[in-house]
């Protein structure tokens, strides 16, 4: 059987996870930046890596059984009994080590590429445990948090993994992200490895009257009371710790009028919440002004809440 | 000055604390059992405590530096500067020990009548600290979570203590609470001291998972998903251990159509959600009958969410 030469190119948004308060339960899409995964058919039934371009991808590897938009991309075949071949380009927007969800938007582009080209044999939800394993293969932990609204866009909770449980929550329009990358590298294992195997009772009470208020002012409003119940009482102190400069970061975030601030995902990219796109553009630049302080240069990213995920930027069939 | 003769009843209804996943955050209140304090204004400069009358009653001390309806009464003359006495009937519906927010409830009562007898000189939410001053006599704890639903009614989040965040939940007219109270008591300070200091960090995040979920399910439904949300992986086993039959109380509310079941604030009550009110008592008669076959007699009651808390029952002036 001769193939049709067909093609396309997905993009796929950063995350941030977490949201202070909501470890491992909460995130968002922004805007930007993305990654974008370039997908031919190729008829040897083989995934081939052909080549990994943009930010942070020359540390990439070329075997698709260890690079994350290959890794899923097997994943699904075998998920799909399918033995589709697939040439694959990768175009990093969203720096490996950022917190930003790197290896979720990789993976989610990839899966949603080829399913669509498959002929969608499996729907958005569908794809995310699929994606979901290309977290494994990056950190050791097939999380939900960034795979999740990179894939389906919005404000998720994660009400739980078993079954997998996705609650998009509301998106006010108003409400826009301000986030600050600065110039080093945090691995999400490493990250992990920090955390405590227990926290006391009374720091976890604390910490789901957060989570509860941050879900019930999405919902209800008003979002002027949204900065308070980012504060994470468990994670965030710890994880400060990998990131020079954090606490002044987050101070210069708040005094510039942001909601509130916190790590995005394991870091070291900060994120702020803000009720306005000037504001938010304001806090960017008071965040890159206080990790430069510290002598580290900062990407800063302003965005309102993606509310779609992931897309179709080219298909062609020939 | 000659005063007035004037007199007033005040009800103030039970409520579940925790809802099985957010100790110390989640509370609402029933229509049914309440508590009643009746109050005379007198000339004496005194608060003093008549009598003590109904269910459990016979326990509760007739000083009222000591009996919890005189003593928030004493914490809110301070709070007004002023020495009015008054004469104290407490009228108790909502027997101490079972969960159910008795202490709570004739806290309520107390400072919700007085407040009107003084021509209101506090809203019903500044009225809560005082009350919390209550749950501190009675438990060594001030904590809000029976003490606001029983004044304001509905379904209560505490977002927080510092300061005190009351956050009403949408409450469904749909949704029914079958409540069964075994006729053994269960002291609030002794549930307490067998909770771990900490607990870990896996537990923390399924919990807080269920906390949002419970929010999110509350404000966005669909109501059916809400008994998964009640799960609570933390407190409840402990406490569990405190409740002759618990496990099967629980699978038998469950068996009979209940969305969730858990323990009734620090126990030994049992409270189910339901989504009619014949299933509520279906569930009600159902726990009530795996209780008796553990040779415990337990008492049932059915309700919706009481919107609106305490309600004047008979005000006289003379």
């Amino acid at each position: 059987m001769v193939l049709q030469a067909q093609s396309i190119t997905v993009e796929a948004p950063g995350t941030v996870a977490n949201v202070g308060s909501g470890f491992d339960i909460f995130a968002f899409a922004m805007e930007r930046p993305a990654d974008r995964v370039r997908l031919c058919l190729n008829d040897r039934q083989e995934v081939r890596i052909i080549k990994n371009i943009g930010r942070g991808a020359e540390g990439l590897p070329l075997d698709a059984q260890t690079n994350i938009a290959g890794f899923v991309l097997l994943k699904l075949r075998e998920h799909l009994r399918t033995d589709q071949g697939f040439d694959v380009t990768v175009e990093k927007g969203i720096p490996p080590g950022s917190g930003l969800g790197s290896s979720a938007a990789s993976a989610v582009a990839s899966v949603l590429a080829a399913n669509i080209l498959l002929g969608e044999p499996l729907s958005r939800e569908e794809l995310i445990p699929i994606a979901m394993q290309g977290e494994l293969l990056a950190s050791g932990v097939a999380h939900a948090d960034n795979v999740a609204p990179a894939l389906i866009g919005g404000f998720i909770l994660i009400g739980g993994y078993d079954p997998l449980d996705i609650i998009r929550l509301p998106i006010p329009s108003s409400l826009w992200s301000a986030v600050a990358h600065p110039g080093i590298e945090v691995r999400t294992e490493d990250a992990r490895r920090i955390l405590p195997k227990e926290v006391s009772l009374r720091d976890a009470v604390r910490q789901w009257g957060n989570v509860g208020g941050l879900v019930a002012t999405l919902c209800l409003g008003p979002l002027e009371r949204l900065g308070k119940y980012t504060t994470d009482y468990i994670v965030e102190p710890i994880r400060a710790t990998l990131i020079p400069g954090f606490h002044d970061v987050k101070q210069a975030a708040l005094s510039a009028g942001a909601l509130g601030c916190s790590i995005s995902g394991s870091g070291p990219s900060v994120f702020a919440l803000c009720l306005s796109q000037d504001r938010a553009t304001q806090v960017a630049a008071a965040m890159i002004a206080a990790f430069e302080k510290h002598r580290l240069t900062a990407n800063g990213y302003v965005s309102q809440i993606n509310p779609s995920g992931a897309r179709v930027i080219d298909h062609a069939a020939g």
